[in-house]
């Protein structure tokens, strides 16, 4: 039983798909009202928002690892506001949290189209993943492994997902992907509340996933300036296949570097606060997950 | 005779392309070597560059009025820099100015193309915006008329221009823009090398233009912030014409706003820089420039 959910925009003040969704929901509450569970909105880093900026000192969407969480000497804007959210929101860990499920709404620069980037390996998180693949048959499922995941925003809470949807520059609202993400939080909210109820729902048995693999970082001098760019015939392919030889970079004395390695599939290709993270790109493989206990298995790419 | 031109980039540190083809020919120069004169380049807000943002305190885009150059209890980050690239690159009104050319290269989140931004009106302007128009038959050309134009980096040198690309989100080098934006600034450096020489050039007696009407701004809210976006049936739509009754907008209570008034072009829609400036787009007119005098004749859109 789902009683708490919680949507949560502007965690990067930046993407502001998220931070208009809230405010409308904050305006007309009736729209994520259902019968059966409590739905909470919350504008996340206020003043990253304001200022139209990523963050104030570092990512939010790191900041919720429990170490981080339990260090009382951290003083920069952002794990001070990961407590806050955390006590309000979350209490991640405890056996009564404040919220069963958070949707954390993220946009990108990237052609992402609308996908979920998910961690959480729970029954719960996935029987919504299934629902939403049933209603929204253009979804893509990114599985986020490394070692970020658990300082994600939806780390906090039992259940739960981001969603991502580009390509959106920052700080602009683009108003077809502002409905998509809008339409498909209403079938969040239907999920749920069906869930609660008695009526047993009818979900694929597996679902196709794809499973970060690895990083692909720009080429870069040695001051890690980078010296190319995501070449144009790899500019806005993401969810499609990359194989050895395929053009990957540019470089800025217009030499092409090319793909080594097995053919996998390239994601959030280009995504404007990567550059700073140290990477031009992800690639993933294609898998199936099994609905029905969550496992996770292989299938050929 | 044109005797130095200046490439300036990351005007706005958040606009990469400028940026990083002013970094490529620091460190190749062959490639803007022409016989007749001498190219400079000049990286411009070295610490919004640094920190990826489009300014420190205020736009330098808008920071080169003569009375604010002329103004030395002017304190701003901004203030200061645009007296020192004045002096460097401008001496703004001076009769032996140290450039006497400028291009300064743009992105925007609109999907403005290869796009050419004037003010200045002379002869050797628009002879070279001729010339960029022979070879790249895409090219479009704003002619920008307000109150800032005589701000902008361009207005210190006796001719140039802006050149903007897009769509391009802030922090980020698309491939396919950055090489379309570098052939148009070799396609230039021809241009004043022949302009120089003494063969007779064969340009286009005329030139189609988009000349500012006027700025329409976002729905918004008491409070000044917005409540609708741009509708999606018009967003990416520069540079076509939108008629009375057409979707403008989309609030956020998913009512449409229709547009009002005669028919005219819209530029510059949803560029993500210009939400705290007050507008969602431009509205403009279509023109034909002589380029024989210069002189500005209306045609009918």
């Amino acid at each position: 039983m789902i009683k708490n959910l919680a949507i949560t925009g502007g965690t990067h003040g930046n993407e502001l798909t998220g931070v208009y969704l809230v405010k409308k929901w904050q305006k007309r509450p009736k729209l994520i009202e259902r019968s059966n569970f409590k739905t909470v909105t919350q504008l996340m880093n206020i003043r990253a928002i304001k200022e139209v900026r990523r963050y104030i000192d570092h990512d939010l969407n790191r900041s919720f690892g429990s170490t981080d969480l339990g260090n009382d000497s951290l003083e920069t804007y952002e794990a001070k506001l990961a407590k806050e959210l955390n006590i309000k929101l979350g209490k991640k860990g405890d056996e009564n949290p404040n919220v069963d499920f958070i949707v954390d709404l993220h946009t990108t620069t990237s052609n992402m189209g609308l996908s979920i980037v998910v961690s959480n390996m729970s029954d719960t998180t996935w029987r919504a993943i299934a629902y939403l693949c049933q209603k929204e048959p253009n979804l893509k499922v990114y599985r986020w492994q490394g070692d970020i995941e658990n300082a994600f925003v939806d780390s906090i809470a039992p259940h739960g997902f981001a969603i991502e949807v580009g390509a959106v520059p920052q700080g602009v609202l683009r108003a077809d992907l502002f409905l998509k993400t809008e339409a498909l939080v209403y079938h969040l909210l239907d999920f749920v509340e069906k869930e609660n109820s008695p009526s047993l729902l009818n979900l694929p048995h597996q679902l196709e996933v794809y499973e970060h693999k690895e990083l692909v970082d720009y080429p870069r001098d040695e001051q890690g300036d980078i010296t190319g760019m995501v070449h144009q015939d790899r500019q806005d392919m993401d969810f499609t296949l990359i194989h050895e030889g395929d053009a990957l970079f540019l470089t800025l004395d217009n030499e092409v570097m090319t793909y080594k390695g097995e053919s996998l599939y390239t994601l959030f290709i280009n995504e404007s606060a990567y550059y700073e993270k140290g990477f031009a790109m992800t690639l993933a493989q294609k898998k199936i997950v099994l609905i029905k206990d969550c496992s996770v298995e292989k299938i050929e790419t």
